[in-house]
């Protein structure tokens, strides 16, 4: 399987997921403003991804610069906001760096780099062991509606919400997903109807405000959503849109799963409210892909995220187990 | 204020609602096929204007051809399976021919023009009334959720939906109205976000997958929509995402109306299950104004309407009366 992230001939390589799916352009990272510019513009993106991204590109920092470790992570932390995989990563990394601070630069950068593929590494497995679980809840002849983008390219593996799709093909169930579109940055559209043409996965596009719609008229048998961030309480903060597909999801009794790394649970929020919303720019709304579809002196409302209470979600899965109750 | 449809110096023009934000065309229809051309490819639009334009595109296919009316109104009444104005304006048009036909062919086109000019007329009066009616429902300070475009541009007079908010503006109550883009064609971006800055209406530009999110952490007073077919037992054809719209505003207990001339409602039509809904091309929901944003090879669903049913829906609200209860 394609790999979004890749550590090769001591160079980072990502998949510049803004050119997708028209052209898949690899782009190498090498320097800290480039990886700042490649997580920040969702070159790479995906909470996961952007976690190990990060990992790499400390790495990347100290060989290209001479950067200090704190400055490098205070950087890199104020990249995006919201996804916490990129915080607990570099809460690694300073682990890391701490224990290794008085060796040689070389051989702390060996050892930065070691524990990034370990991250990269681990992520993969988690990916592989949240597909075996999800893919419990996924009977055969499964219609699945799923939001945003959660499978390779989000991630170091085969992903989170999409790897129990992709367990479930490779074991032979039939599966069919309906791919909401996920404005404003369509990576519904652009990303998941990509990746699953690539896996031969069978998948039906839609727009988001179809999701109600195609759940009264066609039989679907739940939905799949990963997460940025999850609560102390389960709350789960993910792609703008998760909150709605839960609330319609409930209104015709269809199971709605989270599946996400147990990196994702930040049990410094205790709720919801606790977690920080993203807001980005309106041109993200008022334009698609540089063309304007509205007039340009609207106001616009953009948050990137929200948040669904625990209440909606039938269960979360992560890694570890197959269902979090709390 | 400006007008969708106008008849002027013995000719047939719309505003070509297909170049709207950017530039506002004014377009003749001269010809059957080329009002038949202007309603399929939703340069007009809207369950009002639609049936408007069919009315005088019965006088302009009268005057610039041999056919007899029987195949234009055959025509013309295939041009758009949902909105019911367009088969009861034909019907209208055909009481009227009927009733002249014994007339030469110069009276009768006569008659029928007097009977379209009237039929846009009566809608423009209807627009006022259902205004000042839905207007009541709104009150000083509102915000309020709307979707796809329910103005001047989708009627003959000041609009359905939009029509109350119009006048509360007008009545000297601040008002504040949430856009939903209303994927795929837009509608909401391009053209309600237009027709509220050009009257001076403030607003705020929100993709359809956020209206869960703004309900939940704005505060939201209500939600107005159109109808494009309104069954008998209530049940409301509309804009794809309605449906979505109405299930999100009864999780967060915020009213929900449907505003629409009595023409939208079709006794034929027992239930929603009865309404016929439209399916469009796949590359609306795979392009954005001839740009491509999915794998052009996925599989897309691209329903144009959805039902929702009148359980709910606080009320419909008419030119006749402000609220249908049955």
């Amino acid at each position: 399987m394609k790999q979004s992230i890749r550590w090769e001939a001591d160079s980072l390589f990502i998949i510049d997921q803004r050119k997708l799916p028209h052209n898949e352009v690899q782009l190498e990272l090498s320097s800290l403003s480039e990886s700042i510019e490649a997580i920040k513009t969702l070159a790479v993106r995906g909470a996961p991804a952007i976690g190990i991204t990060a990992a790499y590109g400390v790495v990347v920092a100290l060989r290209s610069s001479e950067l200090r470790f704190e400055e490098i992570k205070r950087q890199l932390t104020a990249s995006r906001p919201t996804a916490v995989n990129l915080f607990w990563a570099l809460d690694r990394m300073e682990v890391c760096y701490k224990k290794n601070s008085n060796e040689t630069k070389e051989k702390l950068i060996e050892r930065l780099l070691a524990e990034a593929k370990a991250i990269h590494e681990e992520d993969r497995k988690m990916c592989h062991a949240m597909g075996e679980n999800s893919n419990q809840v996924i009977p055969n002849n499964a219609n699945i509606i799923t939001i945003c983008n959660t499978g390779f390219l989000a991630t170091g593996g085969i992903g989170t919400a999409l790897s129990g799709v992709i367990k479930a093909h490779e074991s032979g169930k039939n599966v069919h997903v309906y791919v909401t579109e996920t404005r404003p940055l369509l990576q519904g559209s652009r990303l998941t109807a990509w990746e699953l043409s690539e896996l031969n996965i069978p998948s039906t596009l839609i727009t988001d405000n179809m999701a109600a719609h195609v759940m009264k008229t066609k039989k679907i048998d739940l939905v799949l959503a990963g997460a940025d961030r999850i609560a102390a309480n389960g709350d789960t903060a993910n792609k703008i849109g998760t909150y709605s597909l839960a609330l319609l999801a409930k209104a015709h009794k269809i199971p709605f799963y989270i599946v996400a790394p147990s990196s994702s649970f930040d049990f410094n929020s205790e709720t919801g409210k606790d977690i920080k919303i993203e807001e980005r720019a309106t041109e993200e709304v008022k334009m698609i892909q540089e063309k304007a579809i509205a007039p340009q002196t609207i106001n616009v409302y953009n948050p990137a995220f929200d948040v669904t209470p625990f209440s909606l979600i039938t269960s979360i899965i992560t890694e570890q187990d197959k269902t979090v109750t709390m």
